[in-house]
């Protein structure tokens, strides 16, 4: 039997994922495995550029799990960085690759075929087509080479920032760029920061991070940037004002990355997003998968199609990919919308539909909100939590929570999403055992808390 | 109608939450409510004790959340101090009460009447009769009393401790003696301490305590005491050797309290805790409920009756109570048998079924075990954490999971004990939906790991 060709499309989580579960079940003789990356690494995590840019990871090699030729010579995996695949012929199993940093004497240009090819292309920023947004000192942060970007640009001892987009990008550079002793604004488009809660626990995400000294303006809409005179940004325009910056970060959320797989007729979802069964095979072509920030996927509340970025995901999607193309069996089970972030000490975390989700999909709600304690009270590291949970009348079934609180807060969001999950009703999680112990939870842990109320609340009565 | 008279034997945390949720659903003019309590406290967090001996909490007040006045003033309910149940008469529905400090001229027992009766009579300490057992200088840790009376004995100026059982008071009070700078010996009589854990977590914790210099010795069964020359303990004798002790902690575990039940006729199950059924109404007698550290409950995994005496269940079982004996319906659903602790950085938890368990229960299983981090690993916060997971071969259903780490680990025993309430396999844990971001977790979370890890070996191949 000749040896089977795997074409891979990016060299991130999902792609390199894919990779090496696929090898792990196939040897190089049976396959051969090339992943393609346009940029200059592989399987580095771009959540960690945040953490780099503040200081507290001093290294960026450390934001990388594996390196080319780690990939090569421990799975004989042929991970190439700097090619970028131009052009994908389905028909004719093949695609076509731009070296963009070609050796002397290399074609710029090269061919290479596939039996199965998996589609792992990542997301694009949103990159509004502002006037001055390509002004230096206009920054997005997506791959390391962004955030060596922005390093450079701390040199020039910039005093005030502006972060555009209040989302988890936006409130994770807002606490780097505090971090590293700048004024920092932020500035939000929508009604309050961290649009992904509910607007009044956005409001206590906006008085937390307003206590730490960052200004946060909402429903400010940019319309361009000023330069100084020295050419570089020197402000940030909105239809309200003008907001002077030494350095601007665009924190405006991310697209699939999907050109390259529509223009080889690859099926796309309604999110934009690569559409793809259960075992993340694509539906429009047998010998395509696809995995990662490229792909959209199934939501278990709302029972739609979401798109949900996160590397997380990418993981398990890429494993899912590396099974099946090797004629395992494995399926990604789709998403409840989990998510958590922090600014400094302030823990933000949701999971589940919000109050507008919702309303969207024709359920009708009710919202139970409590403030609790991380710990017992009497303990000394005790801080405080809020938990919101949104449960459907009648049935008394979690349809989302949300969590804002200090250290200690936020990854009790896990226990929401598996309730959520299970389907669980709020009577039900009321009653689930939690770990108790004063230095972890008060008696009544803040979940079962906010379950108990919602319970009540729900029946009208104690 | 007649006013309804309502009598609760114990004023901890179930005998009390019974009441309050009562008064909440019926006012003083239906129901009358006594609550008799024979220590000097109610409403008090006794797993606070330990940290208020270490110091970590200045005042013992600060373990107590209600007292006796308020619950008159705020809710009239009549909570009454130092009064003991010594008797109860179902069939006349009255209790015999004694006044352990009587006004003068006041009778030192009186007789009350109920219509309802609710027991929350708790635990017993576990007090073997050693010879020298009662020498001063040997401390329980079960009421506020206990730790004053250790507070009082650390003016003393004691240099070594000597803690009886490798369990959760006798790992706490390690910790509690020495963080007041006592040189401490812990004498476990099983395998390991933390015999809640399978030994070989157990084996994690030991080393974990010794490297804190805490001097840990397994196999070691008491036998006695011996006294110095100031009659004082002076040390702790086992089959193996002598333990010189200026003060000795025992924590050897605690036994229902129902001889009061017993001697009354309400029926006892096979863990020798009260049996109730869902709604926590004895099995014996309509007109009496039980709950908290006296009742034995239903494991949701072994499907047999357990006795586990937990703050967090009398809560709920108490709520439970309050609810139904006004006429309500809510039922409790069982435990799955989460606990957790810490000694310094050392968090340990445990959820479900240990290895010996599972084979008491006739089912077969696999273990996985994997070492994992709480944060992503370039995250300066990032900190080691263990996380063993037990299924079931061929279904892959999950039966129970322990953590032992350093801080950040335990609390994610959550995660875990959600999944084995709802009867999860563990491919399908691998999927679920966990909050990922580099302060918060790795991009598989140790949970989603080990979750993966078991499925992987339960099937053969990855």
């Amino acid at each position: 039997m000749a040896r089977e060709r795997l074409v891979i499309v990016g060299g991130d989580a999902a792609g390199m994922t894919a990779a090496s579960q696929a090898r792990r079940r196939k040897g190089p003789d049976d396959l051969a495995i090339v992943a393609l990356e346009r940029g200059h690494w592989t399987s580095y995590s771009a959540c960690g550029i945040p953490y780099w840019i503040s200081g507290v990871v001093a290294d960026p090699q450390r934001l990388v799990a594996r390196w080319p030729e780690e990939f090569q010579e421990r799975q004989q995996i042929d991970a190439r960085i700097l090619e970028e695949v131009v052009g994908i012929d389905l028909g004719a199993g093949r695609v076509t690759v731009r070296r963009l940093a070609p050796a002397p004497g290399q074609d710029s240009e090269y061919v290479e075929g596939f039996d199965q090819l998996v589609l792992a292309t990542g997301a694009v920023p949103v990159h509004p087509d502002w006037p001055g947004a390509d002004l230096p000192g206009i920054f997005g942060i997506q791959t390391l080479d962004d955030g060596g970007d922005v390093i450079q640009a701390l040199r020039l001892d910039p005093r005030r920032a502006v972060v555009v987009g209040g989302g988890y990008i936006g409130v994770e550079m807002a606490e780097a760029m505090g971090a590293r002793g700048l004024a920092v604004t932020l500035l939000e488009a929508g009604e309050q920061p961290m649009a992904t809660l509910d607007p009044d626990m956005g409001a206590r995400v906006r008085a937390a991070m307003e206590g730490m000294g960052i200004e946060v303006r909402t429903g400010e809409r940019v319309v361009g940037f000023a330069a100084g005179a020295d050419g570089r940004v020197a402000a940030v325009e909105t239809e309200q004002g003008t907001f002077p910056a030494d350095i601007v970060v665009l924190g405006l959320g991310v697209e699939p990355n999907t050109s390259l797989a529509a223009e080889a007729g690859v099926g796309l979802g309604p999110t934009g997003g690569i559409r793809t069964n259960r075992m993340m095979r694509t539906l429009s072509h047998e010998q395509v998968w696809a995995a990662g920030d490229c792909v959209e996927s199934y939501h278990r509340v709302s029972r739609q199609p979401v798109h949900v970025p996160l590397g997380t995901h990418a993981n398990k999607q890429g494993r899912v990919v590396g099974i099946n193309l090797t004629g395992g069996y494995a399926t990604f089970p789709g998403v409840v919308g989990t998510a958590i972030s922090k600014v400094f000490d302030l823990e933000i975390a949701r999971t589940g539909l919000r109050e507008r989700d919702c309303r969207a999909a024709g359920l009708r709600y009710a919202t139970t909100t409590v403030d609790s304690t991380t710990t017992t009270g009497y303990m000394p590291g005790s801080e405080p939590v809020t938990v919101k949970l949104i449960s459907e009348v009648r049935t008394g079934r979690l349809l989302g929570g949300q969590i804002v609180g200090r250290s200690g807060s936020a990854k009790r969001i896990d226990a929401i999403a598996i309730a959520l999950w299970n389907a669980m009703t709020v009577e039900e999680m009321a009653g689930l055992d939690l770990a108790y112990a004063p230095p972890f939870a008060p008696v009544w842990d803040p979940v079962l808390i906010a379950a108990r109320k919602a319970e009540e609340s729900l029946r009208g009565r104690p």
